[in-house]
């Protein structure tokens, strides 16, 4: 299997994405990656691991593409991008399975749905990142920013997406769906919420479980949440941003005074691992359901850890043949067209 | 100064309702409270408290609006309720100044838009709930639900409001206002935000400090954030569930080993600190801007400080003169009538 890594446009680029496509390399014997961005610095970061260039290939790519690029515009003009490059690989070789990028979000939502495709039936794309739970499981949140506005028949899509993504990936069975809205009665929300509630009710390849308030997320009662990418991109942002907050708060409070300092040493090992269960790197990038070929986003500020994952999860979607799955699942969910 | 206190409809009511009025009439000498409700629950938890009836007054409603009673079917039908009869006294009369409720919030929505009324050139009230900031400072949230759907007309009336709210109730000076989007560029987002975007830039009344993602919310780089009310009802519940979750998650933590409960002996008053920081019922009700007469809605588990501290709220808006700020800012905002 051959996946592309953008190792240009993240906060910690070249680096952790060389260093996290290593890892995943070491992981998966039949995996080849295809590194794009600023050859020399690549060839360095190999070099200094000393490693066996094998299953690595390197296309060299001038420019990068930032946050201040317009999407548009990054894609008609920085053709020579990293990004831009590995999308137009993915596009005209068959061989390839998927790109990883930790650069521009916008940049790349453009590009994979203007110049990958969609799969059949697919209207838009979306965005499914993976959150953990406080039961020690995982929700996913489709969509989390792709289409900041949509219709229902693009939540129900989301739906169907986002539960054959974790059935195929995480391997959980009927996926407890929720459709997130500002209170949990049928009737509550705006004409689109009420609406999709109705649809996704009586649809027989959706485990529906209502209404869900953002104040239930992390509770472990739902395995994925539908949403219009602004309000799901408004949920998980505010779930990192508060949790981070938090985590620094109780930091420089035991920094405060010596007796916490002192009791801090005895849950030094507690605190590290609730540092890392909240770490969203460790919970891999957004994956992009609803393209023809696998489009993972790594998080901005990705570590090579972060960028392994983000290859793990390309390879375990196309190993378990999902979006073959998706296709499927769209075609028999007759939703009317007639709106869109 | 007269407020009328709904005394039923919340998880603690009524006790905790009638003991924060209790605490509120002991703060604040001038003034008086009307209490909604079972007259006899009530009447028992004042003559344990061995409370003073001088500035009481008991209004005997039988029946209490749940979660489960559709709004519009609640006022209609359930004019004898707690909260039905408070709306109706304080649309009657001229010297009571505002209500308290801790009941059914789309109830209390419907009832304070269709019957109170609203303040010259507001076209919708919308809910301005706050939640402390990791600098110590605070920040609101306008609107937090009571609007799904909106215009740029009504998120500009937004920050209109709430920017007279925080400098009157708060007296914060020229509050920052941001603008909840899915990036801070100015060009992020749908159409609606872009627009917004424009408009705010552009007014004096205003201070304008662009948009705001999710995850700076508590930051305290911005005093006011203006949304729709689907998005900002996602934004606080997902804070509020985030931090409760977190706590919890940390306080099972420490009883699962022997060590982190010896730790946490050392930490006792740090814990205790932390969750009344993120004890969101510290920072008092949402009000509601823009009725006629003061609203505010109180959280459903509410206790006897939480309701205090709406009364509090209640008790500081109307002495500061906040609507007709708020008349004379929108008028002066001449804000193009024809979209709405």
């Amino acid at each position: 299997m051959k996946i592309i890594v953008d190792c240009m446009g993240g906060d910690n680029s070249p680096d952790a994405n060389v260093e996290g496509a290593i890892l995943a390399l070491r992981k998966f014997s039949d995996l080849s990656v295809i590194l794009t961005g600023d050859e020399t610095g690549i060839k360095n970061i190999l070099d200094k691991r000393n490693q066996n260039m094998d299953r690595i290939e390197i296309v060299s790519a001038p420019t990068v593409i930032t946050g201040d690029d317009k999407p548009t515009d990054a894609i008609r003009l920085k053709r020579d991008s990293s990004m831009m490059k590995g999308i137009k690989l993915l596009r005209e070789n068959d061989d390839i399975s998927a790109i990883i990028s930790t650069g521009a979000t916008g940049a790349l939502v453009a590009a994979a749905t203007l110049r990958i495709g969609r799969i059949d039936g697919v209207r838009r794309p979306a965005f499914c990142p993976i959150l953990p739970t406080m039961k020690g499981g995982i929700v996913g949140i489709c969509d989390s920013g792709a289409n900041p506005t949509v219709t229902k028949e693009l939540l129900v899509q989301f739906a169907i997406m986002g539960s054959r993504y974790l059935e195929s990936a995480y391997k959980i069975k009927n996926p407890r769906v929720g459709l997130l809205n500002i209170g949990t009665e049928a009737e509550k929300g705006d004409d689109l919420r009420r609406e999709t509630y109705e649809i996704l009710s009586g649809m027989k390849d959706i485990n529906f479980a209502g209404n869900m308030e953002a104040r239930d997320l992390l509770s472990g009662d739902f395995d994925l949440v539908v949403c219009d990418g602004f309000s799901g991109n408004v949920l998980v942002k505010s779930v990192e941003g508060t949790a981070m907050l938090l985590m620094k708060k109780i930091k420089d409070d035991i920094y405060s005074r010596r007796r916490y300092k002192i009791g801090a040493l005895f849950m030094k090992q507690m605190f590290k691992e609730e540092k890392e269960f909240m770490n969203y790197q460790n919970y891999g990038g957004s994956v992009m359901l609803g393209t023809e070929k696998i489009v993972v986003k790594g998080h901005g500020s990705s570590d090579r850890k972060a960028v392994y994952k983000c290859i793990a999860q390309a390879y375990r979607m196309e190993k378990s043949g999902l979006n073959k799955k998706i296709s499927k699942s769209i075609a028999e969910s007759c939703i009317d067209d007639t709106d869109s």
